[in-house]
Parts: C-alpha cells; structure tokens; sequence
C-alpha cells in the first residue's frame, strides 16, 4: 500500500553493457545490492533511471525484471511521459507485471493550477484507479505546482497516494504539505537525497532518491527514526561530498554508476547515448573522493 | 477612469533619432497621427514600445511627453520590470505626470496561482492605490495566469482596472472572463490586434494594440458597436496581410516604424539596438504589402 | 528523393473517431482529399497531426496507412522524439513501410551549437542512412538553431536533405539559407503558411504546412511558379482570415477538423484528449469564418 | 588588472534595515568582515546580492559604498540588464567610482552562439574598452554558451577579462576552457562554492562565490595553492552541510544573512522583498546547522 509507505525506495539506475543494451543480469545483482544495503522499496524508470532513452517495450522488460527480483518489496515504476497514450500503455503493462504503483510527474506546458487538475483528470480517466507517486520535481519536469494544487489534487484524486517531494527549497514545502487537514500521504524526498536529514525532520517519511552509497540512505533513516538525529546528521555529513558530486545531473549519473560497478553493484557503468562520457580526469577525481568517503565513514565508526 | 474604460487604446511606439537618442519632436507628430485616425486613450512604454531599451531616466521623459500631448484621453503607461523596486519608481514618477494608470505584465519566475497574489500583495504593498492594466500576455511575460487566478485577483485588488488579453488563444479566455459574476472590469486585447473583430465580437471592450494604419483599429471598433459586424470583417480583412507582418515581434516593430514613417507620423524608422535592421529585400516587401492594402482598401470604399 | 523535392507537402491531421481511436478510413479519405486538392506530397505524425498523444504502435500504424494511400507521392514521418531510442525505432519501421523520409526537430534541452552538432550525430549513428527533414520550429521545440548551425550540420552530415523552415521571422532566415554557398537543400515553410507567399518569394520551394483548405496551398504555389506574383497574394488574402484562425495552436488544429469534416475529408472532428472542445459559440463563430471565405473567393473567380 | 587576476573574490550581499532600506552601515561592516576573513576582491550586485531588488539609484550608491571600502582592492560590479540602456548607465556611473570592472551576464532571450557575439558587439559599442567578467550561469540568465562560443568572445572582445564560470556541471567546462591556446583569462567560480576545492583542481584561479564563513573561502584557496589539497578538501568538507544549505536560491539567501548577522557582520538579516521571510523552524534549523560546522571545524583545529 503506497499510501501506507515509509522508509526507504531507492531510485534505481537502469544498467546497460559495453554496447549499450540492457543488462538484465546487472539488474539482479543491483537489486542484491540494493536489498542488501537497507532498500525498502525500488523505484525504477525514474529521470535517473535514464528512462527517457529506452523505447517503450524497453521500459516495460525493465521495470519487470526489476519487480521479478523485488519480491513481496514494492516496485513503484515511472511513467511520466509527454504522450497520454504511452503512460496509459506502460501504465497497464506494468501495474500487470506487478508494479506497486506508477510515478508521475506532469509534462512540461502545464502552467496553472486549473491545467494541472484537467491533466490529472485525464490522466485518470484513461488509466482508472492506478496507485500514483506525485512527483513534484519542477526543475526537471518544467511544472510548479503550489501547495494549495498539491492538496487540491490530493483531495480529487484517491489514486494520488504518495507525493515524492523534490521542489527546491524542498524544506518549507514539506512543513506546508504535512500541517494540511486533508488526507494524509506519505512524503519521500528526492533531490539526491542532498537535504535528507533535515527533510526527516521535516516531517517526511522517507528518502526517496538514489546514491552509490545506498547504505548512507537507510542508515540515516534508521538513525532518524530510532530518535538519533545527530547521528543520523554525522553520517549524513561523511558522505556529502561525494553526494554532491553524484547530484551533478546526467554527469552524475555517470559518476554514481562508475562507483556503483566499483562496488560490484553492476557489471558496467555505461550510460546510454547521449550521455555524458567519464575522462582519465573524472576517474581519478572519483577515485579521491571515493577514497575521502571511505576514510571519513571509517573514522566514524 | 479605467474602471469604465472602453474604445480604442493605441499601444504607441517610442520614436527615436538616427542615432537612437528620443525623438520627442516625433512623440508629438506621432500624438497627433494616433488621435486623428481615432485613438480614444494611448498606451505607453509597451514591449513594442521599446520599453526595455530605455532608462529609467528616458522612460519617464517619454511618459511624460505622451501625457502632455494627450491633454484628457488617457495615457496608460508600462511599468512592468523584475525590479519591484524600479516598478515602484516608474509608477510614482509616471503618476505624477498624469498618467491615467500603469500597466504590469507579472515578471517571468512566478509559477503558481499562489505566486501571482502573492507578487500583486507585494506591488500594492508598494505602490499603493494605483490603477492597473493587467497585462496577460504570457507568450511575452513566461507567466501563466488562468481565467480562475485573474478572477481571484480581481477580486482581491481593486487597483486591478482593466484586463488587457493576449493571451493566445484569446477567445474562449475572453467569454470565461466575461461570464464570471465578480466585478465588472473591461477587458482590451492585444497580440497585434490578429483577432480583433471575433474578440469583439466575444465581448471584449476595444483594441489596446499598435498598427501602422490605427484608422483600421478604430474602423473596426466602430463598425462593430454600430452593429455592423460584417462591415467591421470586411474593412479587418483588407488590413490582415499587413497586419500579420506587423505580428512578427521586433523585426515586425521596425516595419511598422518604416510604414508610419512613410505616412509622416514620426521622422524616422529606427528600432534601438539590438534589434533589426530592414533589408533592401524587406524594404521592398514593405512596398508591395503598402501598396496592396492601400488599394484592397480603396476597393472597399 | 528529398533532395530534390519542391511544390506542395501537406501536414496531415490524423483523423480519431468519436470514441477517440484511430479512424482509418478516415485517413483513406484524407488522403483522397489532399491529393484532389493538390498535394505533392504529404508529412505526417508532425506536432499538428496529434504526434503526441500516439502510442508508439499507433504511429506505426498512422504512418504506415497513409504511405500505403499515396502511391508513389512522398510521405514523411515526424520521428521527433525526447527519446533517441524511440527515435530510432519509429524510423527503422516507417522507413521499411516506405516512408521517403523522417523529419526531426531536436529534442528540449540541445542548448548550443556544438550540442545540436553532438545530437544529431547520435541520430545517425544510431539509424543510419534515412534521408531527413530538419524541422527548425523553435516555438515547439524551444531549441534555437542560428543559420550558421544549420548551415554547419547541413555540411556535416549528408542524411540532412530538406529544411521545414518555421522559425519567426522566416523571411530573413530564408534569404540566408539560400544565399549560403554549401550544398543546396530544398526548404518548405510551415507556420500555418502564415506567410507563404512572401517565403516563397524569399525563394522557398513550396509549402509544408496544414490548412483546411489546401487548394489555396496548391494555389498559391502555382500561381507564383507561372510567375504570377499578384495573383498568388490575391488569393492568399482570400482565406487569411481562416488560415490566421487555424494557427491558435491546438485550438486551431480543432477548428480545422471541424472545417475538414464539413467539407468531406474526414468523418469526425475529434481532438485527441488532451485537445480542446468546440463550444457552440466556437462552432459559430467557424460558420462565419468559413461562410467569409467562401464568399470572397468566390468573388475573386 | 582583471585579466591576472586570482584569489578570492567574495560575492558580497546587499544589507538593509529592518524597513528594508539600504544599510549603509552594514555595508562599511560587512567589508571589514569580509576582508578580515581573507577576501581578496569583492563582487557586488550579483544574483545573491539581490541587485534585482534595487532602483537604478539604489545599485550606484551601493556599488560606491562597497567600493570606498575596499581601499585598493578590487570590486567588481554586476551590470546585468535585460535593458542594454541600463546596463550602459549602471557601467558608467560605477566606473567613474572606481570599479575594477562590471560582471554581465548576457539577457534571457539569447539563444544561439551568433546571437551572443551580436550582443557583446552591442554592449562594447554602447560601454566602449570597460573590463567585463562574463558571467557563464544559464541556470540563472537561462543563456547557454558552449566552450567554443565563449571562446569565440574572448577573442572577439579584448575587454572579458576574467570568466566566472558556473555553469553545471562546471568541472569539465573548466578543463576545456584551461586547455584553448587563445589568450588566457582568469576563471573563478561560483555555485556558491558548492564544487570549489574539485574546480582549483581543474585549474580554476579562485572563488568568486558568497558564504556566511568567508574563511572557508579563503581557507581552501590558500592550502590548495600551498599544495595542501587534502587539508583544502578536509576544512571544505566540514563546512559542506551549511554550505549547500545557503546554496538554496532566495532562500539560501535570507539563511546566509542570518548567520552573518549572528556573527555581527551585518545588524540586520533583513531580505528585500519580495523574498523569503525565516519561521522559527527555519531558524532552528539554522541553529543546529551552525552548532553542528562550529563543532566540526573546531575538531579539525
């Protein structure tokens, strides 16, 4: 039930070859290493996820195979798309391979909150009573939905059971959406989880973001709700140059995967065409830095 | 009064010199052009007017040199800037003059419905009591403001006046502002006057809009509140080529120069830089278009 | 062979029956209709033919049917896709139903010119040798192309045959291109043909545009290749006033099925959701237009 | 001499009372504070200096007082405008002052590399042989501008001096920009400094940045230069969580402004509006946040 859902989804890559094609074995071993390192729950197709490069029956094989090794975990799967016709087809695929639910954030040309309402209208009008994440990331989706839309949108749509939390400056919008009267929905942070422990006490029940690291992810929330806020703060703060560096965009995407096949997660860190493309000079940064976070989180413990 | 403001608004250029200083000589020639072919009240200081290529110094001496000819018909001025405190300054200065109102285009970076009341309360919190011209032009501003959001504002500050709508497309948008059942305010449209008679015929209240030969703007408005709205088509229809070339933004700003430099209304065609410069080729085009309204309308008549 | 291409190319609609699926049939009518009314050819799947909100096995189909009515004429497909994987897979199956070539308008998000130049080969590494109409319509796309990037491309990569020029103003843009010394590409004009006779006068070959009544398109362009200037403006100034009616974006595209409804061509005016719905005041208002049109033309014959 | 220049340059903010009017003052203050804790030169009237909130008056008067306190420090003034008018009076007058030089930031609305050259061509015709930082920051002048294109300009225009580099990711963008064989210019970076010890390392020749503890500024820029990078990467870290907090836009802003008023840089925390207003959440979270670096750093030492 994701409107019952805490802890915490990470944002998972889509892993490819050294072609290019979709690596499915990857995708197993990363969701072992994911599970491994605290997972909750998965969240797949994001923008992270590269799935804006996939073709649709890509995206559906994908999302599968990562619900085939999620087990009785929830799979919330993206399907924001310009098309109404491709969400509400890889909507229906994928709530049939056993998603838990579909994230959407609203295309770009959405301007007011009266374009919001009609979307989301429509949206449900093809798809029916499909379990939905709001995603509310305006500097990638080109969409700025106020406080007052988001209740209004929660208050017409039951399907809306989950917002993912991503507007900057993400910390007053929180405090905001969880003093509302309405029905309540669990608030997951994004953002790369760069303001985490703060978003936590904020008042949101969850990361909702990717990191190599994802251990960095469930420890702090662990610490956070087991009441340790400092702790959570002091682990947080050893992993947030290199969070930093993996929250550079597309560019850190191809860094988080460099890391990620590092740690064995996967098997190799290519990042789709077009996209970015790590030099001898970027490898060696992560190296540094790579070795920074070791040291600091070792120091630590 | 702008409350009760209808007829023809005339969106002025702003002349200017060989060597792109002011041509205030021109200002008053360009007066007397607009009120002899039928402008009840003009507006000053527009985007087409050059607005943003001035000092504040200079748009204050060219409000003021449009008011001084105007004697009583109204002169709206521009004021919309990013600066709230530069908007502030303009409208003090420009009221003083005798300006009838200002008008304000929001200022590109506000998203929402809440954003829009929230710029406003802070406008009035500054400028006070001031009357308003409410431009939306959201192909120009990058602000989205729906039929709701306005009628919220409208009924929030009564210093809002008069809706000039360009929005695109204006029709429908018109006859839900018509319908709502809050506080009358008269509603002038814009984008270049494209659609004038069928907005007209929508219930909008006139014209706020340049064009090279007003006496169509104001033959239109004319013909259609006699009644004779096939007359006020026909006479539309003669106009429309030249019309639409007039639409093309910036390089349709400096035809319209050149034309009304050719009937005599300023001394000279320059756009300020940046902007266009026209072509021999333009120049030329500029003759066969002329040349063909001048004798549709000779048809007609 | 694109390459060589000039005269008349239609963007087509893609007819939807009142329940909203694709009507076939209807394009089989289309079809008819077009080619009655002079088309050369046809490009389908563009922004106006409701590309968007088609699922990807749709597309396929739409293009493939109207391929299979226009014998030997040529048909390009509109591929433009924020997904080169998408792209790449549309291509590869309307190429191998016989489309004579893809059109491509960059992707939301290419900046600058070294980022178009890195697209675009990313394009053909990945579908190879399709001939390829570049569409430069920065107002859908929101990508800028100056003319020396386009020339540039045109240069660097020989699969580029054919430009759809639509940037505003395309008047001096067209004068550039064609003044430019590298390889010749023919390049139709759309923006609703808005401006036909002056484009081609600027020495477009022909337009690639939309309009409920394409003998005018054909008209047009035949008049002024017999070298009869005044006559093709003459006509043209006949359905201005529809054509200017046609071009509010997605409303216009609904108003213009409605007009090809009457007129024979399709059997319902259906916009796809999201679209717009004809009121009756907009059904009105169209009786009007098109009562207008119908009049003075036939005045003019 | 911009052209060698190196070190620190804070990008100072703007002070003002509690009624919200410019504290003069603070200003004489602040200056100390900043030179106190390592500041090389000054930035005034950028983005985070909230020059978008003053009248033309206010920004002269400002920029002179910062630049009577710097002594024979350099200050550089922001002259961005969307009114080239403007920006050529704002130049004038803060050169007669004393200015090192003005920082532009080329105008939204410039969308291709030929459009730049054109502007820069216009500002130097209008503001003659003035020394320019050209601020590289599309996520805020939404202009994007390729390596070679900002190449291409500083071998165009003699007068850009010094690059402030803060486009993301900026990294990459450095090592292209350090390896051209044209003239050498300076870069200092921005970004709030969220990158800065990665940036020296890739060749960057300072920070041109704001943060409520200069000191880590500086801090980092001596023990790189010294060949201490782990020590700059170590003291950068410590300081990272408060760091990316105050790299939240406007409201990062009103949080900076508090710390440096707990540290009696300023009297007043006093944002202009419109602008965020901090809640006692806001300022709890602050209180931690600066509890928890003063510890961190003090462990360090």
């Amino acid at each position: 039930m994701l409107s019952a859902a805490k802890g915490v989804f990470i944002v998972a890559q889509t892993p490819f070859d050294e072609t290019g094609a979709i690596d499915g074995n990857s995708i197993d071993s990363l969701c072992e290493f994911y599970f491994r390192h605290g997972a909750d729950g998965l969240t797949v197709l994001g923008v992270s996820g590269e799935a804006g490069k996939l073709t649709s029956g890509e995206a559906v094989a994908v999302a599968a195979r990562f619900i085939g090794n999620a087990g009785t975990r929830p799979v919330v799967v993206g399907v924001s798309s310009p098309s109404l016709a491709q969400l509400g087809e890889l909507t229906t695929k994928v709530m049939d391979h056993g998603a838990a639910g579909v994230m959407i954030a609203p295309p770009a040309g959405l301007k007011t909150d009266e374009d919001l309402l009609a979307y989301f209208d429509a949206v449900y009008t093809r798809i029916g009573d499909v379990p939905t994440v709001l995603q509310d990331f305006p500097q990638a989706s080109d969409v700025w939905m106020s406080v007052p839309a988001m209740l209004r949108l929660i208050d017409t749509f039951p399907q809306l059971q989950l917002i993912k939390e991503e507007d900057l400056p993400s910390l007053g919008k929180i405090g905001r959406l969880r003093e509302s009267t309405g029905r309540r929905v669990p608030i997951l942070t994004g953002n790369n989880a760069m303001y985490l422990p703060l978003e936590l006490a904020r008042g949101a029940d969850g990361p909702m973001a990717g990191f190599s690291y994802p251990e960095m992810l469930s420890g702090v929330y662990r610490r956070h709700t087991a009441g340790d806020l400092d702790g959570a703060e002091r682990l947080f703060a050893r992993y947030l140059p290199l969070l930093r560096y993996e929250a550079m965009g597309s560019f850190g995407i191809a860094a988080r995967k460099e890391v990620m096949r590092r740690r064995g997660a996967i098997r190799h860190a290519t990042v789709r065409t077009p996209g970015p493309r790590l030099t001898p000079t970027d490898l060696a940064e992560i190296d540094r830095l790579v070795a920074q976070v070791d040291r600091s989180v070792a120091d630590l413990t």
